[in-house]
C-alpha cells in the first residue's frame, strides 16, 4: 500500500515530530510540518500538524485539544496476564508512533484515514487498578490509583467505568480519529475486550480566535484557571516526579488507604510512573433542559463568571482574578458563597491543581427523552489526592452547578511517561 | 448580549453572505468573510465562513459537505395544526437566517456559539408525508413523498424514520452545530415534538488535498460519480422544475401509486415545490468488523475501485469512466458483475440522478457489541422515483455490498425551494 497519497501528503512531518515533544517547556507547542514544497496546496496545517509520539511525557496531556476525542476502556481477556499485556502496549507503542506521524501502516489497514495528513493525531495509555491484579504486578501499583472516594452526586454506572487500560484518541479530523480509534481495537486483538467507548469534540481548528480556552455545552468557557505549562511549577504539579514516585505517590495526602498500595513494607517500586500523570475521567451529563431554562443573570450567578467572555462577576477579563470577598450594594458577596468558580478555585483549595482538558459529548437523546449530552470530563494531576479529589470533594457539599450535572461515570488511570526511541509506553513497568 | 465578542468577530460577513446564494452556477462555493480588518487574526475562513440562507433553493444541498452535522425529525404535537405549524416555520426561518449570518440571537441565547464564526452553518427544513395529513393539505401532498418501496435487505427501526417535519443541520465547528441544533429543538417549543436526532460527520476544512470526495468509514471514496452543479443538466435533475411541479412530480416515473397523491382528480397544485428537492435519508450501518476481516483485493472487487484513490479497477483516476465491458486474463469481467460501482452506475440505471451528501456516523458500541457505526446517507433529486428508487432497487437486487451493510432507518422528506427575502421557508405551501 506504499502508493497510496497519504504518504506523499504528510512528507517530511514524520522527520519533525521525531525532534521530541518537549512540550511542557514549549508552551504545549505541537510540530508542524515545515517543508513547504512537500506539502500539496490544499492541505492546511489542519491536515499536516504532527505530534511526536515519542518524548518525556506522552502526548495528549498538554496538547491542545483537538477537535475531536475517543476514550476507549479494555479490560484484558480471560487467560490474559502480564505477557499478553507486554506484547499488546508494544504494539500499541508501534501503531500509535506510525499514526501520529502519519506514515503507512499495515497492509490491512482500514484506509479511513487516506488523503488526510495526521492532523494533530494523539494517542495516549493509561492503567487502571485492576490492570495490576490481572497482570501480577500489585508490588508495582502506585497508591494514587486507589479508588477514588465517593462524591454524593455521584450517579455511576459501573459498566462504563475504570478498565485494566484506557486510550485516549485525539485528532483534528474525525476520521482520522476514528481510523485510530478502529486501529487500537483491531490491535488488541484476543488480549484485550472493550469495556466502554466515547467520543467527544471540542472546537475546530479556525472556528475561534479564543486560543487557550474552550466552551461547554452549557455556554460556558471552559479552562480558565488551567495551570500553564509556563508556570514554574506545572511539571512537578501534573507530572508525577521522581522523589514522588520512589517514596509512593499520594501516601502524604492523607487518604488513610494507602497500605493496600505499596507492598505492604516499606512501599512499592513506582520509578516506572516518574514523567507520567494521572488521569481522572468523569462523563459528567449536563441536565440541559433545566438549565437552558434558567435567566442569565441566574446562570451567571450560579458559575460566578459572566458568560459572554468568562470574566469574573467582579469585574475584568477572562483571567482577572476572582475578587472572592466583593460585597455588593445588596450586602451580599457579588460571587455567590456557592457559586462554582469560588468554590473550584485554585486559592480555595490549598492550591490543588490539575490540568482540565476535556472534550464535549453529545449522543443525541438519551432513553429518558432529554440530551444525552455533557462533558467527558479529563483532568491530570500528579496526585489525584492533591489534584481532583479535594477539589470534587468540596463541589460535591456546596456548589451551586451540582443541580444542573450528574456523573454517570469514573475512571482513574496512571499514565506512563512517555516512551524513548526503541521503547514501548509502559515498558518500565511491565520490563523493568 | 450585543456585547458578545462573536458580534465582532462575524464582521461583515452576514453582508456578504446576503449577496445570494446563487450555488447552483456557482460550483458549490459559498461566501467568504473578506473584510480583513474586521476579522480577528486568529480566525480562519473555516470560522468566517457564511452561506446564504435567502435564495432560489435552500442551503445545505449544493453547500459543501461540513465537518459536523445533525438530521432531527419532529411531529407536530396533539392539538397543533396548520396555524401552529406555520409560525414555526416563520420561527424557523428567523432563527435559520441570523444563525447562519452569525448574528446575535434571542437573549435566552445558550452562548454555545458564542466566540466561534458562522462556520459555515446551515440549517434546511423539509416536509414529511404524514405532515400534509396533520396540517390538511393533503391536496397540495405531490407524489413524490408517496412512500418508499420497501427493499429486501431493509431492517427499518420506524421510531427512526420519517416524521411530519425534518431538519438538517451542518457546520463546520461541532459546538456551533450543536448550538443550532439546540436553537431549533427549543424554538420548537409546544407545537413539535422530536421524533428523532442523528449526528454525523466528514472530514475537517484543511486535513486532505481532495476537494469533492470524501472517504466513508469503510475506507472508500465517496461521491466520485456525484452530479456536478456545472453539468447542464444539474438543476433539473436535482430541483423540482416549474413543468414538473405543476403537473405532479413523479406522476411518469411508473409508481403505480401515483392515484392517492393529488386530489384524486386532476392532479395536486405542487407549485410550491418549484426550486425545492426530495431528500432520501437512509441511516446505513456499516458491519465494519466483517468488512474489516476482508482482504483489500476481496474489498475492491466487491467495490469495483481501488481503494486507494477510487479509480476503476479498469484503470484511470477517480474520475475516470468505468470500462465496464473490460474483460481480465481470467475471462470474467475486470469489475465484477455484482460490484457496487457497476450496479449503481448512472449509464446502468437510465441516467438516474441523485446528489449524495452524506455524513458518517459513529455512535460507539451497539447494544450488539458492534460499531454502531454508518452512513447518514442523505440524496436529493428533483424526483426519488428517478433518482434514489431505481438505483436502490437494482443494488437490493444484486449488490456485493449489501452483506456488510444494513438500512435501519429511512425518511423522505419534500425540501421547499429558498425563501426570498422577508419569506419564509414554506411559505407558500402554508400561505399560498
Amino acid at each position: 500500500m506504499s502508493g497510496f497519497s497519504r504518504r506523499r501528503l504528510i512528507g517530511t512531518a514524520g522527520a519533525v515530530g521525531a525532534a521530541g515533544l518537549g512540550v511542557g517547556a514549549a508552551g504545549g507547542a505541537i510540530a508542524r510540518a515545515t517543508t513547504a514544497e512537500e506539502a500539496p496546496t490544499a492541505l492546511t496545517t489542519v491536515g499536516a500538524n504532527t505530534v511526536a509520539f515519542h518524548g518525556e511525557h506522552q502526548a495528549g496531556i498538554t496538547t491542545p485539544p483537538q477537535a475531536h476525542g475517543h476514550l476507549i476502556a479494555f479490560d484484558l481477556a480471560p487467560g490474559a496476564g502480564r505477557k499478553e499485556a507486554t506484547a499488546l502496549l508494544r504494539r500499541w507503542s508501534g501503531l500509535a508512533a506510525e499514526l501520529m506521524a502519519g506514515r503507512p501502516v499495515a497492509a490491512d489497514d482500514t484506509g479511513v484515514a487516506l488523503d488526510a495528513g495526521p492532523s494533530s493525531l494523539t494517542v495516549t495509555f493509561g492503567f487502571g487498578r485492576t490492570f495490576f491484579d490481572r497482570t501480577d504486578l500489585v508490588a508495582r501499583r502506585p497508591p494514587g490509583l486507589d479508588p477514588l472516594p465517593a462524591f454524593s452526586a455521584d450517579r455511576l454506572d459501573t459498566r462504563r467505568s475504570n478498565g485494566d487500560l484506557w486510550v485516549q484518541i485525539g485528532a483534528d479530523d474525525g476520521l482520522v480519529a476514528f481510523h485510530a480509534l478502529r486501529a487500537v481495537q483491531r490491535a488488541a486483538g484476543a488480549t484485550a475486550r472493550v469495556r466502554w467507548q466515547m467520543t467527544g469534540f471540542n472546537r475546530s481548528p479556525g472556528a475561534t480566535e479564543r486560543p487557550m480556552t474552550t466552551r461547554n455545552l452549557m455556554g460556558q468557557v471552559d479552562g480558565t484557571n488551567n495551570p500553564k505549562p509556563s508556570d514554574p511549577d506545572f511539571d512537578q504539579r501534573i507530572f508525577v516526579p521522581p522523589s514522588d514516585a520512589g517514596t509512593g505517590t499520594g501516601t502524604d495526602g492523607g487518604t488513610g488507604t494507602g497500605t493496600d498500595a505499596g507492598t505492604g513494607g516499606g512501599g512499592g517500586d513506582f520509578e516506572w510512573l516518574v514523567g507520567g500523570s494521572y488521569a481522572v475521567v468523569r462523563r459528567i451529563r449536563m441536565l440541559l433542559d433545566d438549565w437552558e431554562g434558567l435567566r442569565l443573570a441566574e446562570q451567571e450567578r450560579i458559575i460566578g463568571r459572566r458568560k459572554s467572555d468568562g470574566g469574573p462577576l467582579t469585574g475584568g477579563g477572562e483571567t482577572e482574578k476572582l475578587a472572592l470577598d466583593r460585597i455588593g450594594a445588596d450586602g451580599k458577596p457579588v460571587i455567590p458563597a456557592n457559586a462554582h468558580a469560588r468554590i473550584s478555585a485554585p486559592e480555595q483549595n490549598g492550591g490543588a491543581a490539575m490540568l482540565r482538558r476535556p472534550f464535549s459529548y453529545h449522543d443525541g437523546i438519551g432513553a429518558d427523552g432529554v440530551p444525552d449530552a455533557g462533558l467527558l470530563f479529563i483532568c491530570w494531576q500528579a496526585d489525584p489526592l492533591r489534584g481532583f479529589v479535594p477539589v470534587q470533594r468540596k463541589l460535591d457539599r456546596g456548589d451551586a452547578l451540582s443541580p444542573f450535572v450528574r456523573h454517570e461515570s469514573s475512571g482513574l488511570f496512571a499514565v506512563p511517561g512517555g516512551a524513548a526511541k526503541g521503547e514501548y509506553v509502559g515498558q518500565r513497568l511491565l520490563e523493568p
